[in-house]
């Protein structure tokens, strides 16, 4: 019997995850926090606030606002909140809650309280191993998954055999998908990714156009792979995760970066343009009411790399712009020189 | 006393580039085909077919449809020439025409007859040395040159001095100049990008989505990598070149494959895009009235690469597209599974 697997959040991505599972016929558990929402997709075969036009064969789900037995209830976890408010959920679970389960973390970002990695994080606080958790990586906006488009998931995890069983539940007519053991370097990628497209939105509300948006995301990839590069020299090797692998995953380097930095739906760019057309950080968290995980990101990458001290001047200067009231355009200016 | 420098072209790439040089003071002499053009430029102070908000000051120009003449009045020549018309236009000129020339080239191809490099050809036809070939590559799109959009011009050659000064005549308000000595892999990189923008349209007109794109364009980059790897590999030592350098230029490698498959300027996009809506290549040529670089690369880089051996089932898929009337969405179902 196929084991049974829950998600954990009731965003955009969660939904879409929620729909490729189902559209596969694998039924589901789904912690959702808000019993009204539940109600309403109980009702109306849909979530209320995100993706909503995906209908949802209600008979494949188990909705539940009650984490504990929701947990409980599956073997297979995949978690989708905002890392944000990853600690505030989780915090409601006993240390012992993950015990044999494996955690598929769909999660694109870094904890904000101390930067870990999400496998590094809850090896801390729920002894979880490595072998145990795995990753799901883009380049995929939900957006094109509600409309079934063709999209592409990177599944990362310490053991290929592992780690394509649970791709397997994923693959499907309008989903394919991608494995390696890259588990650390997928999930760096995707924050650092989040940063540079924040960084594009910038650019595109100070009115640079396509030349020079081409110059900025290549070099962005550089940066981002000399990041990788550097970690990897140093031997950080992280605890709770098997090894630094590194095994170059075009779409989930690449592609994921193309696609948040040049899509309309990328929350990131959304975020990054009002920024560059004045807009506070304020300001722009109400109009959008939206987290923009880059912002966070560029925090927690900036004070990472003081350990691993990279050359980043991209993620450099959004850092400055977001979080040390550096202007968008003397930021900017500063960067044109630099690009190769 | 300033070098007299000259443009072989009316395009709108030859017309960008003229209003570079013009912009920053340098008279410059102008080859144009066409007299009724030169007329009307001289009356009109702009191109009447290309970039025509782009108004110059007649002074700084020297037009003339006598390549021999203006040839011979100049030190500095920018080809800027469909690839599949230079043969045609420099069959015009005696094989002694550019002794003691410098040629920087800004086509974006190869010579369609035999699939030389343009600096490989020159050195056939013209006995031009390596030390006097340049190139210029993007990413660069006319358009914004015009509107005076923030862009980025590659300068490669063999010596990084000799590049330098021609960077400088270029390098002004809104352009900014990279300069490097990787003279056949920018050239390479730029024949390829043509290629994959070609294919990036032909996926647009198939309806796939920006997650498909990304997944796309990052296979591409990879696709482009491996050759250009393979090329060196094999120490593909090119007849009037200096070396394979292959020092990885970001824009130029990258960002010039960027903007050519993202931007809606991109002739080969457009191109693309009409094939993947079912219009056959004339149709597609008829309806456009131009020349989609990317359609002859494909027949050149298919030809170039059987003795190179490496493995690009893109550019392979795009050739059989446009070469061997192979159905496009039959060549792309075959793609999807192999991307990484």
């Amino acid at each position: 019997m196929s084991k049974s697997i829950g998600i954990i959040g009731s965003g955009s991505w969660a939904t879409a995850l929620a729909k490729i599972l189902t559209d596969n016929g694998h039924p589901i558990h789904w912690w959702i926090r808000n019993d009204e929402t539940i109600r309403h997709m109980q009702l109306r075969h849909h979530n209320k606030h995100y993706l909503t036009s995906v209908y949802f064969d209600t008979s494949l789900l188990s909705l539940s606002s009650d984490l504990s037995a929701m947990v409980a209830a599956c073997d297979e976890l995949v978690l989708a909140v905002p890392s944000a408010f990853l600690e505030d959920v989780l915090s409601l679970l006993p240390p012992d809650a993950l015990r044999n389960k494996k955690i598929i973390s769909a999660i694109k970002g870094l904890v904000p309280s101390n930067n870990d990695l999400i496998g590094q994080y809850l090896y801390k606080q729920f002894e979880l191993p490595a072998n145990q958790y795995f990753t799901i990586t883009g380049p995929c906006h939900a957006e094109e998954v509600a409309n079934e488009k063709l999209s592409y998931l990177t599944f990362s995890g310490a053991s290929m055999e592992d780690t394509q069983a649970i791709a397997d539940k994923f693959t499907g007519s309008f989903l394919q998908t991608i494995v390696n053991t890259d588990v650390v370097g997928v999930q760096l990628a995707a924050v650092l990714k989040n940063i540079y497209a924040l960084g594009a939105g910038i650019a595109h509300g100070l009115e640079y156009g396509d030349n020079f948006l081409s110059v900025f995301i290549a070099n962005c990839f550089r940066e981002m792979q000399s990041f990788l590069e550097k970690y990897e020299e140093q031997k950080a090797v992280v605890a709770g995760t098997s090894q630094m692998v590194h095994n170059y995953s075009a779409s989930a380097y690449l592609g994921d970066l193309l696609v948040t930095c040049y899509s309309l739906h990328s929350r990131n760019r959304t975020f990054g343009n009002m920024i560059g057309k004045g807009y506070s950080v304020k300001a722009a968290q109400l109009e959008l009411n939206m987290v923009a995980e880059g912002y966070y990101a560029s925090k927690c990458m900036y004070e990472m790399n003081r350990q691993i001290g990279a050359y980043m001047p991209v993620a450099q200067a959004v850092y400055a712009i977001l979080w040390q009231q550096v202007h968008p355009s003397e930021a900017f200016l500063s960067l044109e020189k630099g690009f190769i």
